[in-house]
């Protein structure tokens, strides 16, 4: 990948050679304008001086350029260059609808900190492409066929023993089923519960904006349970008709805090007779000043479902989850995966297995930590430097950090300024919150999701700027 | 790949070299051990004879069986040899229901000729690696977060072009959802259909067997529709409250009728004034002795959701569907597939873009089309010579044949002699039938089923010994 970048804009192009240079070149450049990073109107450089910055014949450039104004997205106007076209970086799809949540979304603003994406540039790309090679030599045929709906063995094995060795999940690979990450694997988990006769289910608040949307489509209420800097109040776990809590208990989403062994003990208290703890573990290997802690499943596999995803380790856009469920509930969730989409797809699953077993997810998974764990390092130091009236609280792990504002201030309308200086960050009132667990005012800041370290630098020292007016 | 036997049953062996060998090697036994081609006590050949045969390294054999013993497929028997262990071949997966029905599921005996799958080891893998190589490097890195719920711009434009062309379908890619397979389409769909409030949907009978359960999972009514000769009976559609109606116009599931003019018109008028017509095209590139009728889409973009998958096309594994929508569909579809799995997996996504683009999809089509065209015409002449008195019938088309018994004949009978004679193949009845339409007896038959050349030819003439004692 090589950085580059129009109008201030940074872009990445792929340093492949012959034709997929130029395609390259074209998907960046209409990737940009459709997520409105290069806005309509925006000049772009001439061919002749593009091509010299980035290396490449002057033709391909061109060949580019012609393509994407041929396809509309581009304008070329005579004498005057090439501009991007007023229609498509307009147009919003038809008929389709707004995103659900900030938390899944493309960013607009040029400094995009809002939590829930890692760093895609980080995206092993020659080590899956040489995973799907030895998965596609070594796949017998019948693989390719329908299978088992909890999704393939090889890569159930291998994430059992990762899971065991990591994250301390007592895991058999039969109890262990590959679903459409996060998403699917909550989905699947609240249609179980509801088929069962649940009535509702209790889910951290604050949390991710679309998890109770999740819950609440498929018929269930949602209960929401108090966090505070040790977590879910598990003390309030309750309800004679509350059949589950959804829990992050490694590093809460958002606060960042750790949910204390007392809380731990209680909440599978809480679960004997039948209850469920769903424990999202979604950056569970990101802990960054000791050993992560171990998984809650550990210590009652047969009272928790643990939810894990590649989303944060690898990409999101893989849309591969994992859940290990105790025994009672492989078989239902199971016949929900099978009415719901059959099986996860089966080629990624068995790069993600090859991946796995030949030590590269291990390393990307080390690669990835010490990358963020200097982001957030570097971004604690620069706050106490620049910003010294915002506390950054939380747990050192993850891919977001909680930060704290002084009291009194206005949430919403720091973060309507941050964006007018180019930096999107979310209020935490925008992860809602129940029974005043969160009393004084914060943003939440994402700090993978900036691609590339110039991306991150440039975002770093613009959230400084905006923090340091408060 | 290599093609071999142990005991009779083929087998096949990735033909990579170093440690993929190996490995491919194992995942083949234990595919084959698992599924049940291999059964509990087969013995194996010595590790030397099936090295010299596959021309392997006598160690690579003995590796991959030590390997296997360790993990229990295997078992080591002191001075006899090696043999296929009892207690993995004869336990089923703890906990997980059975198949939903006989067409999605692995086969159990010798030869398997039920329908829904394609002939796996037509799959082109060297094709398919090279487009996720060429998608992997063209990609921007965007790609990999998450992005819009109707799946990649750039495999919705290039389906969209496919589908003009080749089916003749009005596409645009704005209202195009890439979606996990036909299971997931008709999930979508039906979900939809069903939070607008609707009651009741028409599906074809007969049809998939697990297809009225897909529709009432949503907590949908399903009115079962006859189906005889000239296709769907859609003189029968009504009902105040029935929104929709599942057809297979191209090539009816599985009786092979092609719904004719007359009955696409009146499925049409049927659906103004706010009903849909769901068109499964699940095999619509298929056709063998003229070009394929085009889509009924076409005639009314704004009735019709048009479904399509590369399930048969490529491989099932894949879970690769898409859907075309009516406008004022694809915003709440896109929501439904939001908040069930966010979208599909990027890469496969864009590999398929890439394999579409370069006219790979294309060839492949072209193959797998002369292959299924061979055996279809190779099926009607063996049975015409060896089982005179049954007589396929339908178009020749797709990848299975109806054929019919001569009236009297007892199906269910037929079916489990079949079974013991090592021929697995579908009694008419397992797909259910309303109103008397299919008053004769009948088999449904899969051709493209077995794998590669020697298993069908296999399959065949045992299929001709059994229909022939009819």
């Amino acid at each position: 990948m090589k950085s580059w970048a129009i109008a201030g804009i940074d872009l990445l192009l792929p340093v492949d050679r012959g034709p997929g240079v130029r395609r390259g070149l074209e998907a960046t450049l209409r990737d940009a304008v459709r997520g409105g990073r290069l806005p309509a109107g925006t000049r772009l450089p001439a061919s002749r001086s593009l091509a010299a910055d980035l290396g490449l014949a002057r033709n391909t450039v061109a060949d580019a350029f012609t393509q994407l104004v041929a396809e509309g997205w581009l304008e070329a106007r005579v004498g005057a260059g090439t501009f991007v076209a007023q229609a498509r970086a307009a147009s919003a799809p038809s008929g389709v609808p707004e995103l659900p949540s900030r938390v899944i979304g493309a960013g607009e603003a040029r400094h995009d900190l809002r939590p829930g994406s890692p760093d895609v540039s980080l995206f092993p790309r020659a080590a899956w492409l040489a995973a799907t090679r030895r998965a596609l030599a070594a796949a017998p045929h019948s693989a390719l066929g329908y299978g088992d709906p909890r999704g393939r063995p090889e890569l159930r094995g291998a994430l059992a023993a990762y899971l065991a060795r990591v994250r301390g999940v007592v895991a058999d690979p039969e109890h262990l089923i590959v679903c459409g990450g996060h998403v699917q694997a909550v989905t699947l988990l609240s249609r179980t519960l509801r088929a069962s006769g649940a009535a509702a289910v209790a889910v951290e608040s604050p949390a991710l904006p679309y998890l109770p949307t999740l819950v609440t489509r498929t018929g269930l209420r949602v209960e929401p349970l108090p966090v505070d800097d040790d977590g879910a109040r598990t003390d309030l776990l309750g309800g004679p008709d509350v059949a589950a809590a959804l829990l992050t208990p490694a590093h809460q989403f958002p606060t960042g805090a750790l949910l204390t062994p007392a809380r731990r003990a209680a909440a599978v208290d809480w679960a004997a007779g039948g209850r469920l703890l769903v424990e999202d573990d979604y950056d569970g290997e990101f802990r960054f000043d000791r050993r992560p802690v171990g998984a809650l499943q550990g210590l009652a596999a047969d009272r928790v479902a643990y939810v894990g995803t590649a989303s944060k380790s690898l990409a999101p856009g893989l849309r591969l989850g994992w859940l290990v469920l105790p025994a009672r509930l492989v078989g239902p969730v199971a016949e929900e995966k099978r009415y719901d989409d059959a099986q996860a797809p089966v080629i990624e699953q068995l790069a993600l297995a090859e991946l796995i077993g030949s030590g590269g997810y291990d390393r990307q998974v080390r690669r990835a930590r010490l990358v963020y764990a200097r982001r957030r390092a570097a971004l604690v130091v620069a706050l106490r430097d620049r910003a010294p009236h915002v506390t950054p609280v939380g747990k050192p792990a993850g891919l977001q950090v909680m930060v704290r504002l002084p009291d009194g201030t206005d949430e919403a309308a720091l973060v309507e300024e941050a964006l007018r200086q180019g930096v999107a960050l979310d209020a935490l009132a925008a992860y809602g919150s129940a029974g005043g667990a969160a009393p004084s005012p914060a943003v939440v800041v994402g700090y993978a999701t900036p691609s590339g370290p110039r991306a991150w630098q440039a975002a770093l020292d613009a959230l400084c700027t905006v923090l340091g007016q408060v």
